[in-house]
């Protein structure tokens, strides 16, 4: 039997609607680096979705790259971006953000989350230094939505976190390489609109949500970061041939695919997350998205790696292991039957 | 009558065998980061094309990314780049070589080449001067092959080049963004092997040549720049689907596509560079490849832009204009006689 | 005979008035860091003599990091700075202004100084390109008063750079490395109020005007590069014992002794000017200041440097040598006359 | 009574000897940059002071540049330097070290120093991930000799930590901004030659041990950064009168002077620390050098201030503060006597 594949969001290529509208659309002649009216459409229809009419929206082919430019951009050379210990621009960027010139200060992580009080005292510590002229100033708040474990942040955390932000004059940005699986997730109630009120900057991730690359920069209050077509250029994310990722970008967003992509992959892994619980087998991190995080003993990781394929995540201890396993839009209720059955079989 | 588009040569999506097996392979799983089979297989049809074993094939989104990397990676902080005054890296893309720290030596450019003894005037000059010490060193020659006028270097220039880079310790890069174009060109003698035999790093434009992105780097002596994969993480040009230039380059040099791509482009140039000619009119920097530079009056120019959609290239007087055709595989040999019907009538 | 020197101007140590002062002063005990009373007074001085009762003041180290930092600074990083192809900062500082990240736009030279003119036209040919935004965009001016010729900026020639500069939105900055000899020149009509109205920053050029090292940086408008003292640290610009600058500026600007060093050298250099004309040799540049540079036969040259140091300029052609004698205030009649006697006999 | 002054050790200008080194040589003639006798001296006795015939050493302004520098140009784009969460890098110096692109890993402190344990789980934990290739790698190892705590690595901790950092290929580097005082200290039996043969570069600080600035950097291998000098002039740290900084280090070296400095600020701070051990209060972190730190109740930190100026260190609990009371080259016996009395009356 072949092997199930569980182990990444991003295995496969594109969502069938992409790839056919990369087809239909192959020979229309458009002007490039993201002028075309394939990328002025999928921004169009951005901007409604997050009921942001004045927004600025730009396509980058990718998250680290989008992290880097965005927190650089966004900062000052003074300047810091505080973090949770497990934010992805900390541990999994190849040193991104420094390399850009700033600092990463990272507070304590709760299932993935950044707490206010954790923000706010980062910032007051700073404030309340005598010596503060000699040290970094924290600029900027980065989360990500939903975080590195799965979890979401409730619009009261994200309200309270952008409240903290405002009275310290930090900048908000949320990375949503992940963002379909939040926006429809049914224990979620930050919408497109609320991200775009209380963030500064967010993205919208294409590259693990069903398209072949690409991630959707939104800039609510336009102006914040000036000549931004400019420096992607300058920093080698202007694509000559924008329109590859205009087009993925204007069918997400045509008659809902991104929530549906979304929707279907967490349906899926819930089915998952069931039937691992009814194993009386424990859950971790508490995601309710498309990432199912849980701990085996090493004897069920093994037996469970035979049929498939999952991701290694941490050794919590030296007799059990935390494996990943993600769905996706390429996620089909089949192999999620045979997956299930091998579970029961552990 | 609708309009014809010569206005450049990426205005399209991709080659329809290209888009095939995107397609084709949509659905079958591979690990990212560019280390699924794919990558490997283009990898090592890439590492045979150049005669070149032991060669490094790396694939990045763009081509101002890959300039921009390779030069500050190759590069030292106290050394500089040469590069002719109409170097892609000096004027188009927007700082990026002296936002990775470095300046560019611009030395004059002949149809846009520069010369060995150019070349070696900078760095005799440089190695002449007592005050060196106080000044950049030079470290690299950078060329673009065909260059940004549709020109190529032949193969006696490119060895005198790299004589001159051996003699004064510069590594010699070239941008190969539209490489397809001087492969295939009948007054073309410079090969594959010739570049990775004279080059310490070169490029294969694939965004330019093809496909919907991607552009191939080859570093034929392993090693020279360590860690080149975090370094690319670091920078934003590691895709996570990096199989989307693995197809597309496994494609490009599966049955000489990459080759018959420039070919077929450059056979139709030649036609209007024909038919231009037969009329009189002025060819522009001898470009023998898919980029047709012609001077026009003012008033010609009008008259053809009623019909074609061209590049504006210059303003050499204040009566006349040089305008950039290009074709590519998107260009089919019927548009092509209606342009030569549409010169005629001129 | 010893030989006399006349290399340059910053040979010795410090004026007298200057070394007496930090004996004087050497047990108080002061905070660190510039924030001690030698530091506030020397500012207060310093904003009296500019007419700038708000500019911001700083004491940097030295002349390269000093540009370094105001034009990183003062530029955001899509802008480059445009200066005269004999700009110290283009080709004497070892590439540190790319090295922040900024392309340096050169524009001719005359007698060392640019034009209103070529500002203007290199803020044009950014502004009529329709490609613009794959540029890098003009955002400052770099001048220095006096030039690296030793010329001056007249008052007419500074307020049209302004105008340029104001209607292109371009900063004006200005290096003042040496800007005593000009304050202090007979032909000079540019007041340090003058320079605190006109320019954007400049510095005030403590170690080749007799100090052991300083630069007193001057920020008319305060607030245009917030942060400047944490920027300081940072850059590894900012001193623990501070006051060494705050006590050497303060020096310098009680009693004119700036002005009075100026004067001396300048009136000394007048008089080699004068024997070296009576001889019939060329002068060269225009210099009025403290640099004389003449244009010698190799064998004149020769025998000059048999009894004198001086400093290798350029060799206009195969035979002459441009040298450079400079005069400093540690530069004594007796040494000048000797000089002459020298020059008499050649 | 005039208050009494222990606030920190670089609140005066220069020990006396350096100060009529700087008069008696002040008109003498040198070559700039460094090239200077008095700068070939220094380096002369610096070489055998430290039994490191081939080492490089150069003299820098201050502290922070030197350690941004060291750190920048030892490590490659993808190396990141592991410190103690007090190390001056990391908290102290405005993010210099992020600003040159390189993310600093913490470890532990323990009264300031780091453990070769520490490191080496730092290190083991990259290179046990599979994903380190996405990572920062850790590249060197940053201490302090003496801490930021006033403590001291013995010769057999620094030999551990060099053993790892030779295991895992880490460059070990030395701020030695209070050098004077570890050298010189009774329980110190880490010397010039051990620091030179396990650290592959340190510096000997100036600034801090009675020089109006400077610090001596140390690379005994040579070689191991290209064209430091070159650097130097971009990063703004090679100062025209380099003599200025020659002229101290050459006295430093001088019959012992650094180490006479050294021996009588530790003499004395012993003084103070007896004293306060005698009336019962807590010594912290155990600083055996020229740093004296007592826990005190606030109302007596109070008191101890109306006639002492002294720096605040940390509020361990609310009614509790941390002090310092450092000694210095011009700390008198007289002084010392005055603060036990006051001691005493607390």
């Amino acid at each position: 039997m072949e092997k199930l594949f569980f182990a990444s969001d991003y295995m496969e290529g594109a969502h069938p609607k992409i790839l056919d509208k990369l087809i239909e659309t192959n020979l229309l002649k458009t002007p490039g680096y993201g002028t075309d009216a394939f990328c002025e459409s999928a921004r169009a229809k951005i901007r409604v979705a997050c009921d942001a009419p004045n927004a600025e929206v730009y396509f980058l082919p990718g998250g680290t790259q989008t992290n880097a430019m965005i927190i650089n951009y966004l900062l000052r050379p003074y300047q810091g971006v505080i973090a949770a210990v497990t934010g992805h621009i900390e541990g999994h960027e190849a040193g991104a953000i420094e390399n850009g010139g700033h600092k990463i200060f990272c507070v304590p992580e709760h299932n993935g989350k950044l707490t206010a009080e954790d923000v706010e005292k980062t910032a007051k510590k700073y404030y309340e230094d005598d010596n503060r002229d000699h040290m970094v100033m924290p600029g900027m708040v980065y989360i990500s939505q939903p975080t590195e474990s799965g979890t979401l942040y409730s619009l009261s955390e994200l309200e309270s976190i952008s409240a903290v932000c405002k009275a310290y004059d930090l900048y908000l940005y949320a990375d949503g390489a992940r963002l379909a699986y939040a926006l429809s997730c049914p224990s979620n109630d930050v919408t497109l609109p609320d991200m775009a009120r209380l963030c500064d900057v967010f993205y919208i991730g294409g590259t693990k949500c069903g398209a072949l690359l690409g991630e959707g920069v939104v800039i609510p209050k336009p102006g914040i970061i000036p000549h931004f077509f400019t420096l992607m250029k300058q920093h080698g994310a202007l694509m000559a041939k924008g329109r590859v990722m205009g087009i993925q970008f204007d069918t997400l967003f045509t008659d809902d695919l991104y929530f549906e992509i979304g929707r279907s992959a967490v349906g899926l892994a819930d089915k998952i997350r069931q039937k691992l619980q009814e194993k009386g087998l424990e859950l971790c991190y508490g995601s309710p998205t498309n990432q199912v995080f849980v701990r085996l003993t090493d004897a069920m990781r093994a037996k469970l790696e035979e049929k498939v394929t999952v991701s290694f995540w941490e050794k919590p201890d030296d007799s059990h292991t935390v494996i990943r396993l993600a769905t996706s839009w390429a996620t089909t209720t089949q192999n999620v039957e045979k997956l299930l059955e091998i579970i029961d079989q552990l």
